[in-house]
């Protein structure tokens, strides 16, 4: 039976990432060696670093001044290092659910968090706009999709403060403007690659401001300064990394991605708005992610969820149970997902209605 | 050509590892999905995390009350967080070069560091032993081999204060007795798996005696907690590790290994000794590293070391360059190296020496 990945993270990658790692655990380019034993700074591996650097800044765009770095430790990591270098004493975090909550924790290890706005009123269903950022913070962070809750900001706030913007969830689904942020990160498991790499876009002017002592392995600029290779990069998952990249750049880079997502979503949010056993958990249509599509039976249905559940496994759905803290389903349909998975979904949610 | 693979590291991983990751890169487990494209919290993956903590508590005879971690970042992480865990105000450490100090610049962040003994004043080609450790310290930290210069501690220091040990590149070379220790980390990409996973060893009683705040994601209380999953593991690099795992356990395990490890040594070392042309650059025998073998011409055939290194290529043998801070050369024979492989190297010295 056709399986339909359908999982959070780590999720679904092109056929063709998965060709060429499982070649290269074989052979890396024509070493006879497996890319996973093959020194970082040999020069087949340098090329490999040198080339998705490359890509990253041709396929977002990345103005002149910006660095590009793969690093280790997730987006988790980022909630760390991104306040041990930016924030002096006070920085401003718009609440989005799970993941921003965990940034805030360990921004206010540092200093004062002004927590701008939040959707906790309503379980994070919704992106909350027109709040004001205090002019005295040191940056505004924002999660750009939130894959708990299938919320995801439609364009990033208007604010005169430096921006940092966790995008691990939706990083080249659509173009953004890196000018606008001072640094941006994500971690590779759901457009990327393999979890283990994070990648790393910085604006070389924001760093080196603060009083604070920061330890070598923390700072941005150690890793800026060794061209990502301060210590041994995660080979392997920059190697698959890679491979995505290319897979982007031969499908038409961000904006056909994004032209491709936007027809995959609709689908999907259609058929949510359309059948009456189920309902979309985001209300708001512009708040809706292109990438975590959740949602729950329609209240008089509710008793149906567990038979649901069942019934799109036999179909071959894979990782469509929703997060405990918002129940129900959740479909992740990232870059590599393809049309026919989400038709196959769609397909199996129509049977299932006509049983009722 | 047959490659003979002498990286230092990321370095040469058994043909069982390859072959199982290759698989697994392409259908995981049964699931037609790639080990890359599955959830870190599917049944799948989480047994292939317990299975490995698992195999290093068996191989490694950990007794009970230490926790066994897969976490990110590499020994250079660790130099960070193992004095941000377990220094309040002073620790002491053994300098036996590079990543000796290396751990120690990150130390000093936290407080006075007592460096107990150092090899510098002989580029480090020595262990130095009969050190005092101060009493009054948190823990004494040593790295118990030196991939640079080639030098190996034979045995643990005999000390009455906590002990720390790096050990990324010889743990599962030989028995350790962990028992010594309150924490022992290593980087995957010696004896274990591919770059991006990090293996901790840590004794639960020692933890949580700091009054200074850690963050989350740098306690190593919070990666135990959560089993090794607060943040989205290297799925594949752990993966890969726990097929060498498998590969150890089959193959007789540690003390099986290390009697293997003694033989290829010594067969490097003794011609190293015979050999006219060539110099060990560790003149103490038993400071002598089993796993990187260093090596420099003899001063009177200094001026053929290009024309050697030119030699070895033609022969296959690959990442044989020494550190630049030793020169030379540097054999790193990690559990994974055959015999062969170094029968193969001894051959190549012995007919360049015929034609001197």
């Amino acid at each position: 039976m056709k399986k339909h990945n359908f999982y959070a993270g780590p999720s679904i990658l092109p056929e063709f990432t998965k060709e060429k790692t499982a070649e290269a655990v074989m052979n890396f380019a024509g070493t006879g060696l497996s890319v996973m034993e093959v020194s970082h700074r040999s020069k087949e591996f340098v090329a490999v670093m040198d080339e998705a650097q490359a890509l990253v800044k041709d396929l977002l765009k990345v103005p002149d001044g910006y660095s590009v770095l793969f690093l280790q430790g997730g987006a988790s990591h980022q909630f760390l290092m991104a306040p041990y270098n930016f924030m002096n004493e006070k920085a401003a975090y718009l609440n989005t659910g799970v993941w921003s909550k965990k940034a805030i924790k360990e921004a206010k290890f540092f200093g004062e968090v002004v927590e701008v706005a939040s959707s906790a009123d309503a379980n994070f269903n919704y992106i909350p706009k027109n709040f004001d950022v205090p002019k005295d913070v040191d940056y505004l962070h924002i999660t750009t999709n939130n894959t708990i809750y299938g919320t995801q900001l439609s364009t990033e706030p208007k604010v005169d403060v430096p921006l940092i913007g966790d995008m691990s969830s939706d990083i080249f689904s659509r173009p953004i403007d890196v000018a606008k942020y001072d640094l941006i990160y994500a971690g590779a498991q759901k457009n990327l690659g393999p979890s283990g790499a994070t990648l790393i876009i910085v604006k070389n002017d924001s760093l080196n401001k603060m009083e604070r002592p920061i330890p070598t392995i923390l700072k941005y600029q150690t890793h800026i300064d060794s061209g990502s290779m301060f210590n041994t990069p995660a080979t392997l998952p920059v190697f698959a990394s890679l491979q995505t990249l290319r897979w982007l750049k031969e499908n038409g880079g961000i904006e056909a991605m994004e032209k491709v997502n936007i027809e995959k979503a609709n689908i999907l949010y259609d058929e949510l708005d359309r059948n009456k056993l189920f309902t979309s958990t985001v209300p708001n249509k512009e708040d809706r992610s292109k990438m975590n599509v959740t949602f729950v039976m329609t209240p008089e249905y509710a008793e149906l969820e567990k038979e649901f559940m069942e019934f799109a496994t036999t179909k071959g759905m894979i990782g469509i149970k929703g997060h405990r803290s918002v129940g129900g389903f959740r479909a992740s349909i990232y870059n590599a997902m393809p049309i026919a998975s989400i038709k196959a979904l769609v397909s199996a949610m129509q049977e299932f209605e006509k049983t009722k």
